[in-house]
């Protein structure tokens, strides 16, 4: 008996150990976080000095370049660029639109292309509108009351929701699907209400995809503001027979070479075993990508910085990838999974900043019950940080090909409130980051980082042979 | 056995009963004020249409007269004015600063005169100046050293405490009796560090006092910006001779006639028993007192209207009560207080907001241990909504006035990061308010005061006679 009770007393104290160890070291990242953080000034550069970071552009060329350079310069064991190509979508000339209600009576409202669209005709378009609140209703209205017309999407984020992620599911199937849909009935173009909670002049962009549609039918397809589809909608009550009119010049170009950034620190026991952490460089071109996802970016980054700064030695490969294209094509997610897999590397842990550089919440996670009952055990070193959300769920679109089994994925989960008021729009600049809110949250996912090194994941269950 | 077995069941059943109950009115609360709330408009008139509201100002008796007006649209059982007799202090023109390292050779600085100093001789104050870290280093210096100066108080916010507020309380004392114990030196002045985690050009006001400093021996004291700090910081150390030059016309005028605004719905059961849902109708003069505390003022308004418009029938009294002068002097808070005692109201249970618009995270309480027990059993009603902070500590300083032994006292508590960036400064205006935020804050209120007034709290412990 007396053996055992020495045992079990001795498990404690390792434990207690342990987990005091881990507060100390979780403590120093946010304290190194919060006082000699480099994530701001980075933005700072990505988002000031080189601006929206499109797939295939000039800025996205300078960003592989100006962060490959920064990583360099933080002594890591190995940099490198990791070719991938991307599409390349270019804006063209602002667009421009307006409703009229009768000849000569027109209000111009907030319009953007959406990203994989095609032009209008030179002239521009202009043709009657049909308002749904959804895909489904095509079928309804059928091709007679859709052909020459212009579909308008106009169902909104529902507000009720709390998570502005789960509101925004529910909606973007208008903007990515609709211009196929409508197509098919002999629309010549859509309009979809941006994806945005609030009330405001900005439109939203984002990916949108014409699926099977032949070339030559592919209609164009842009976002308005919410409160001009709030306007075009009361317009359209008061006069069904409102006439759009559309220009945009946009254009599909070849595929080029673009670049995952790629940084590591070779583990020092189990080299073998890599954590991935990460979030995507690319941006679409309206503001300056700050928040999506840009933040991700200098977080990843400064993950590595962290660990390294508060002098952690890492038991396993840790690598800051920054991954090019996730909003208009996830080539580089793509690349990176599939090279993983040539090399048969071994991934554990990966985790993706692409919610925001706001407040950090906590964590979802895409893992085994056996992981999350393990990780669920670390939440009360994070509720001093003000850290609570450790919840099953989305990881992140660059790291999801990676996904297998044995491996745990997750993703940062900011505070999502403004999120969406940001969003593809204009208004994603720089000056909306918190410097303190962007600083915990790279604290945040550095602690993460630094227990999965420290521990391992739970192994897959393995069949007896 | 069998009789109490079933007796367990039934009262499992109530308590289940009861809880899925509970989530239904608060599931409504939060979907009436995230569709229909009114918190945001009422903060847009505030705000954009009256401005900053110091107490005894034009602004501050607008306030009073709008908010009563929308009480009285609520169609509540009594509304009506407290009459509050509270200090008048006008900041006059714009300050004015510089330092100079040589004749001729100056930089102009942001500052703003702290609340309640007196004004600079008119021609402006220009002195030397001795930089300490807080109010102790004073005596150190004696007044041989500081006779003649100007004090600069230049500790700053730590930024690793994850509280702000802690980080503000840390600071607060340069702020509000720098001016009277640096007086005591022989100092003619006193510039201190705006309290603001940034750094920016705003300079935050904020109360100062002068205790029993005699009136001729009071001296003038501004904020300078944290940018300004910063410069004028490694100005000093390059040239510790450098001068500083300060005006300001502030004046304190007699105290005028306010009001608290005041509105309630009668208990339907226990009319005796009164709950406060509260926050300050005053604000500081700079910006346009939207955070600090308009944001306060719309949510209590809202927890009234939002209990009503649910249907829910209160069985205590619900009052809602904007406080004036919680700035500078807190006539407000115990001006109701006294009236409270001295009609032997019972008051069981006071909120306040006055931490901000921002997403709620969850309350702090101060109360006995049954009863904070009690609310523990609540935290689960409130996770769906991602509130999950539910601890003791500070409530607000115009409720602490009504403290007792037996009532319970609480604060909402939003995320703090980005407070103090606004806090008292020019900054704290309506577009830095995000409405979802707002509205957020408000359900959680109205939330836990439904809970309150069903469940009502643990009495304290009564010694037996």
């Amino acid at each position: 008996m007396k053996k055992q009770v020495l045992f079990i007393l001795l498990l404690l104290a390792t434990y207690v150990h342990a987990q005091t160890d881990d507060a100390k070291q979780i403590e120093k990242i946010y304290r190194m976080a919060l006082t000699e953080g480099k994530a701001y000034d980075w933005l700072n550069h990505l988002s000031n000095q080189i601006g929206g970071r499109l797939s295939g552009s000039v800025q996205a060329q300078q960003a592989v370049e100006y962060t490959k350079a920064q990583l360099d310069s933080l002594g890591l064991d190995r940099v490198w660029l990791q070719p991938v190509m991307v599409p390349k979508w270019v804006r063209g000339t602002p667009e421009f639109a307006y409703f009229e209600t009768s000849p000569g009576l027109s209000t111009n409202v907030p319009v953007c292309a959406l990203g994989g669209s095609v032009a209008t005709p030179l002239g521009g378009l202009k043709a009657g509108l049909i308002e749904v609140k959804g895909i489904e209703e095509l079928e309804k209205l059928g091709t007679e009351k859709i052909k020459g017309k212009i579909v308008f999407f106009n169902r909104p984020m529902d507000p009720t929701l709390i998570s502005t992620f789960q509101a925004y599911s529910g909606c973007v199937d208008q903007r990515y699907s609709g211009a196929a849909e409508a197509a098919k009935y002999g629309a010549v173009g859509v309009i979809v209400r941006s994806m945005n909670l609030r009330l405001d002049d900005y439109p939203h962009t984002g990916s949108m995809g014409y699926g099977d549609t032949p070339v030559d039918k592919r209609i164009p397809a842009a976002a308005i503001s919410t409160n001009g589809a709030e306007l075009l909608s009361a317009t359209l009550k008061l006069n069904p027979n409102t006439q759009f009119y559309l220009k945009q010049n946009c254009k599909q170009f070849d595929d080029v070479e673009s670049y995952n950034v790629i940084g590591e620190i070779k583990g020092s026991e189990f080299p073998d075993e890599i954590i991935v952490v990460g979030a995507h460089l690319d941006s679409w071109d309206l503001g300056d990508g700050s928040h999506d996802d840009g933040a991700g970016c200098v977080q990843s980054m400064d993950v590595l910085r962290l660990l390294r700064k508060t002098g952690y030695r890492p038991k396993r490969t840790i690598r800051v990838v920054l991954f090019m294209n996730e909003e208009n094509g996830l080539r580089g997610g793509n690349k990176y999974a599939d090279m993983a897999n040539n090399k048969k590397e071994n991934h554990i842990f990966a985790l993706e900043s692409d919610a925001g550089g706001f407040t950090p919440r906590g964590f979802s996670f895409d893992c085994s019950d056996a992981n999350f009952e393990r990780i669920q055990g670390w939440k009360k070193l994070f509720e001093p940080y003000l850290i609570h959300l450790f919840v099953k769920g989305y990881s992140g679109a660059d790291i999801r090909p990676l996904k297998n089994d044995g491996m745990v994925l997750a993703g940062l989960r900011p505070d999502s409130q403004r999120y969406f008021d940001h969003h593809h729009a204009e208004n994603d600049t720089f000056e909306h980051v918190n410097k303190r809110e962007l600083e915990l949250g790279a604290a945040s996912m550095a602690s993460l980082v630094y227990l999965f090194d420290k521990y391992g994941i739970v192994p897959p269950q393995k069949i007896k042979g």
